[in-house]
């Protein structure tokens, strides 16, 4: 039996990735999102959903460009304070101790430290309820060496993303694959009668 | 050192959703997508993005609805299953066994076997690259009872949601809490100079 709750965000899991941006006077930036997710496989796309009240709102508007950074768990305290603190008061790679690294295909930093990197143009804007969402194309991914498998793509169990839960406000963990997509799902089918 | 890996949809991880809609006969269809998350706190909204070519895409643009229901790891195969076979020929729901329930919300049926699900009403499509995207306002959140913790709130442990890596193709699990969000992250602050 199923309970209404009314409603609601209450969908997970949702992701958590640092948007990298730059302000007018070229200070990098970085903020905790969990709104968001890939919405185009070609070109490669991203969407992230911001609110205007922030810094990276407008530091996005004006640079038209942001970076996807995905932590690992040895991040999360880091992470948690880029969604905290506002980036108009606080130098946010100095307070975690992470690095800022310049793009040199979009206008945009991107965290030295973190195992996966998306350096993303935006190409589209959309207002959505109280967000706006922003779309941007992925013109490179980059990986470090070290988070690499023998095919020389990034290993999620090298990565460990984590994740948040809109419902309760708590981050959790991920663990390694559970099953191979497009395969284990093969089964006889029923056929609808015509 | 970062490697460069092009211009690809690498981003993790990526939610495992099926997404439920009736045909222009009243037919219920379920597909598994990983392209989505939510994109506005208020009202709640989620976004998804599925290709012109499979059947859900006519299905939601049509019935101007879909539900969102989240799988929990027990789920797997059946969840793969509905994202290999097309609707156009196949019975998911009487192929994997799984149970519509007619929403009397929104236009759409819903998995009565799964823990969680959102009741959506489509309020907008973009175009974005080979994708349509869909925004969905959410107007019920559903859980099922056994999924309650004892304030009243779906648990992840108790759903236990799975992840999708468009890296490998993979699905990877998820564990318990980690973290509180918004709290582990209060740490001394560094100002910008004035």
């Amino acid at each position: 039996m199923k309970k209404s709750l009314g409603a609601k965000p209450f969908l997970i899991p949702t992701p958590v990735w640092l948007i990298g941006s730059y302000d007018s006077e070229g200070k990098p930036n970085i903020m905790a999102v969990a709104w968001g997710g890939i919405c185009s496989s070609k070109p490669p796309c991203v969407n992230i959903s911001i609110r205007k009240a922030t810094y990276t709102y407008h530091n996005i508007m004006s640079r038209r460009a942001f970076t996807v950074n995905v932590p690992s768990k040895d991040f999360l305290w880091q992470s948690d304070f880029t969604g905290i603190f506002s980036g108009k008061e606080v130098d946010k790679f100095a307070s975690t101790g992470l690095t800022p690294v310049k793009s040199v295909l979009v206008d945009a930093p991107f965290i030295k430290e973190f195992p996966l990197i998306a350096e993303c143009k935006l190409i589209q804007t959309y207002e959505i309820g109280i967000h706006t969402m922003f779309i941007g194309e992925i013109i490179d991914i980059k990986a470090d060496e070290t988070a690499l498998n023998e095919k020389g793509l990034p290993e999620w169990g090298k990565i460990l993303p984590f994740l948040y839960s809109p419902i309760d406000s708590k981050y959790y963990g991920s663990t390694g694959p559970i099953g191979d997509a497009f395969c284990i799902g093969e089964r006889p089918v029923i056929r609808w009668s015509k």
